[in-house]
């Protein structure tokens, strides 16, 4: 018999202005958030202090939680090919701290996420959070302007949870 | 009159399989070398490791010699937007390294740096490259196969020591 290690997966959807952040395992049948919340960066400040303020935020959740995994969602390339690239800044910064931290880095394609979640690849930003919010009542209600920042956040960290078979993507 | 702190600049040409470096300074009207090298890393190692062996290098060269800049190149998107994005891994180490460490991040575009090092901005990197053996004989016989990636590191040093007045990109 293999003693499976319960899983904590802190899921992030990274942003150089707003970054969504859920934490959560899985007990018995039910999904039970640890913590979760929204990081705001002014974008006054320069990108390498931001970089860090994120670096840091992140870090001291995963000296204060007993996390065991990283997940994101694998990032598309849009119109703006600066904004795509210090993506890749903040990315680096969470495979840095998983690996400093011996965590393993989930990374899933945002159909992954989708059809994880609502059972639908193709699903909308407004039904991954419908959903979300039926899961979790209170985030309707003390987060009613979120810009699916959160909940897009909480959606990969439920991909984690719900995947039998957990990628690791690091090539 | 106001004191002039001497500029140490630590100039990166990062890359996920090979890396130059160069770290120098300014001394009267000759440029100094204090160290420079190559950076390999093995393809078959996970990205987070490789991003934390690069993040650890550099750590490693920033507590060991007086360092007050760190110089870089803007990066251009090529075909592969998946090596862009990791990439910008790589850089988001950087900023975080700059701004822990209290260094200066300096960045230059292609055609800035190889005009300070050639006086043309649409210079080869086999030009840079004659011109950097050139200014270190020494270079030239050590590093007989070098593909470019130690004199392009040295050429965006020397882009830092030669513009007066250097931009500090952090948006």
């Amino acid at each position: 018999m293999s003693i499976k290690k319960e899983k904590i997966i802190l899921g992030i959807d990274p942003g150089l202005h707003i970054s969504g952040f859920g934490i959560a395992r899985q007990v018995g049948s039910s999904i039970q958030l640890l913590d979760r919340g929204i990081l705001k960066m002014n974008p006054k400040k320069g990108l390498p202090e931001r970089i860090t303020i994120f670096h840091d935020f992140f870090l001291e959740k995963i000296k204060t939680l007993p996390i065991t995994c990283i997940a994101l969602e694998t990032p598309y390339l849009g119109k703006n090919t600066q904004s795509f690239l210090k993506l890749g800044y903040l990315r680096g910064c969470l495979y840095l701290l998983s690996h400093q931290n011996n965590l393993e880095l989930l990374e899933y394609t945002p159909p992954e996420v989708k059809a994880a979640v609502t059972g639908f690849g193709g699903a909308s930003k407004e039904q991954v959070a419908t959903l979300i919010h039926r899961l979790f009542p209170p985030l309707k209600t003390q987060n009613p302007n979120d810009p699916y920042d959160l909940t897009d956040a909480i959606a990969v960290v439920l991909c984690g949870l719900w995947r039998s078979s957990s990628p690791f993507h690091s090539r």
